[in-house]
Order: C-alpha cells, then sequence, then structure tokens
C-alpha cells in the first residue's frame, strides 16, 4: 500500500473475543514449550509424547516441528546463518500466535543459538515462554544418528552441523532440563509427565 | 545444516495426535475463512463479529488479521510486488496450520490478486477455504475511508493503492459474497451469520 517503509499505513485491529475468552473455552492457558537441543536428542520424540498426554487430559496443543515447517512457511529459507536466524524467528512469531489463540504450543527446533531462543522468549508474555533443554550427550545424539546426518557432517558432506562443527550454545536459564539419569534415558512418558506437572504447577492447564 | 539446497536433509515428523483428534476435542473442523476486498470494504468488521458468533457457540476461532502480522510475522516486508506476494504466502501457510490445528481461522487480508488467493486456496484439504468476498462499491469504502488511506492515494501520498491505482480481482468462484441490500450494508451480526450457516450447513461446527 506504501511506498515509504514497512511499518506505514499500518493500523492495529483489536477484537471482542480475546486471549482471555478463547482459554475461558479451552480451559487452559496459552502459553510456548520450546525444547531445544542437538539433533537426535528427542525433540519430536518428546514434542509427540507430551503431545500425547495434554490430550489425553483434553487439553489442546499443536506441535511446530522446526523440519516439517521447511516443507511450509520456511520453504524459502537455506542454512545460511541469517536464513537459520529468520526460520526461528518465524517459528516463534507463529508460536506466539497459537499461545495468544490459547493452546499450548509445542515447538520442536534444534534452534543452537542463545540469542535467537531469547528473542523468541522476548515476543511473549512474561513466564509464558517454557524453555526445555533436552540436556543428551553428542556420543548418544551420534550414535542414534536416525537421520544419518552426524555421518554425512562427520565425512564432511554437510558443513555447519550442530554438535560437529557448529557450536550448540546451552540455555543458561531453561525452565526444564532433561538429563539421563545413571547413563539411562528416562522413557518419553516420563519425560512428557516431567513437562505436564510443569504445566499443572504453574497453572496452564486450567484457568482460574 | 546443509549445504546443498533448502530441501536436503529435511525430514517429515509423524505424531500420533493429529488432526482427527483435535477435531473431536474441539467438536468442530478445521478450516479457513479467507475475507478479501478492498480497503474499508468492512473485512475487520466482519472477522471481529464472526469471531464473537462462532465464540458464543462454544467454537474456537482465530482472527488472522494482514495488518496485525505486518508488526510480527511480516514485519520484515515491504509492499512492492513480491513482499505482498510473500505477505500473503505466509499468512496463507499459518491459516493452513491453525486449520491443522482444528481451528476455525479467519484471514482478513485484502489480498487483490487471484493468483495470490488461489495458491493459499491450493495449500489446503478440499472445500477447507472459505472465500468470502466483500463486494462494496469502491464509493462506498471511499467514502468511509477510517483510515485516511484513500485520502493519501488521491493525493498521490501512496502508491499502487488497491482500487486507485493498482487493481483489484474479484473472486471468480468465491464461496460467499457479501454485498449491499437495496443499497444498504447489512449489519455485521447478519454478516457474521451468514457466514456461520454456511460453516454448519457444510458441517464445520461439529463433528461426526
Amino acid at each position: 500500500m506504501s511506498t515509504l517503509n514497512n511499518s506505514t499505513n499500518i493500523f492495529w485491529q483489536e477484537c471482542p473475543v480475546g486471549k482471555v475468552e478463547r482459554q475461558k473455552l479451552l480451559n487452559q492457558k496459552g502459553c510456548v514449550v520450546w525444547i531445544t537441543g542437538l539433533s537426535g536428542s528427542g525433540k519430536s520424540t518428546l514434542a509427540c509424547s507430551l503431545s500425547r498426554e495434554l490430550h489425553s487430559k483434553g487439553k489442546l496443543s499443536y506441535i511446530l516441528d522446526g523440519d516439517n515447517l521447511r516443507h511450509g512457511l520456511n520453504k524459502d529459507l537455506g542454512f545460511k546463518a541469517e536464513d537459520r536466524a529468520e526460520n526461528i524467528r518465524r517459528v516463534g512469531e507463529v508460536a506466539k500466535l497459537f499461545s495468544d489463540a490459547g493452546l499450548i504450543c509445542i515447538a520442536s527446533l534444534i534452534s543452537p543459538y542463545r540469542k535467537d531462543r531469547d528473542a523468541c522468549r522476548a515476543m511473549l508474555p512474561d513466564a509464558s515462554f517454557i524453555e526445555v533443554f533436552m540436556n543428551m550427550p553428542l556420543e548418544l545424539c551420534e550414535s542414534r544418528d536416525a537421520k544419518g546426518l552426524y555421518k554425512l557432517a562427520r565425512a564432511g558432506k554437510i558443513k555447519g552441523f550442530t554438535g560437529i562443527d557448529d557450536p550448540y550454545e546451552r540455555p543458561l536459564n531453561c525452565e526444564i532440563e532433561i538429563e539421563q539419569k545413571d547413563g539411562v534415558c528416562p522413557k518419553p512418558a516420563a519425560l512428557a509427565g516431567q513437562v505436564v506437572s510443569y504445566l499443572e504447577e504453574k497453572g496452564f492447564l486450567q484457568v482460574e
């Protein structure tokens, strides 16, 4: 519409049915569960298990999977630094919309850089960004290698692979950290239970 | 991850809780109500009214407003031709996610080009893209001019304004057309009722 700049002539439209009303309808509070960690650390497995647990409690969640979104919303993006950042920014923005819609939005992305994750956290209302760190040893992730990507990265056929020749920046203050216990990785349902307990405790699974 | 191309090394993650389960939980079917028309034709008013009507029936909807999204997801986009197309593409992709989540997603955008709207329609499963054309005369929209944009466009201070110096391509086969009756524009609640009736008739407001 405008030839001036990006934010000119854009108005904000308010509506009588808002987040509060939607949350009442759903009897839950919108939030974002952001699962971060290495490839093969179990992000997608946790996301699925969590969505199943929530569904069994009658709660509505939706998974934004980093890989899946690259087939649609983010299909114009590659893997150079600015594209990766833009990929995460868009997922953050969409997660924010889902949270505003009243859903428990489960985002599952490697999201290796602290800066990008913190930018998504900053988009959301206080305490409604729940960062879950899949703190699994690289050796374990690499030994799983379900997608065969570590092998390709080790062979130099993929460049800039997180954990191999690109850094993963561990969260400094995440809400939930998932770890092995006595060298054993807890079962998905147990991990999901850990997140559900957190959500219950913080009051996300009901409205007052 | 990859240096090859955008779609390399991206896997598709399936999950046991899917659209069908979410629709059952909500007792409704996910779809996209895409409201198109000139600036000032009443798109946002209809979107709000529709969301209120649906909420009063216990149905979960969410509005994607073209202007609002330009503050967030699409804030990197301007108004040149490719940016406008990308703007609509992203809204279509996000609408698809909301529909997949089981919501009645109400998208409200001028979306002047048939090609862009049809691309969004093509993203969605059969019959779940419901195009609503706000067929209001330019003179009426211009006389409202709530945002003062027509005035600016007529004065040449905005270039490429839809309806003034950029075309609006009318839908050829939209599902719902909203028109004046005897020179009078129906009340928002009546318009919303027309859309709700359509959704009821097509079975979107319940699951079998």
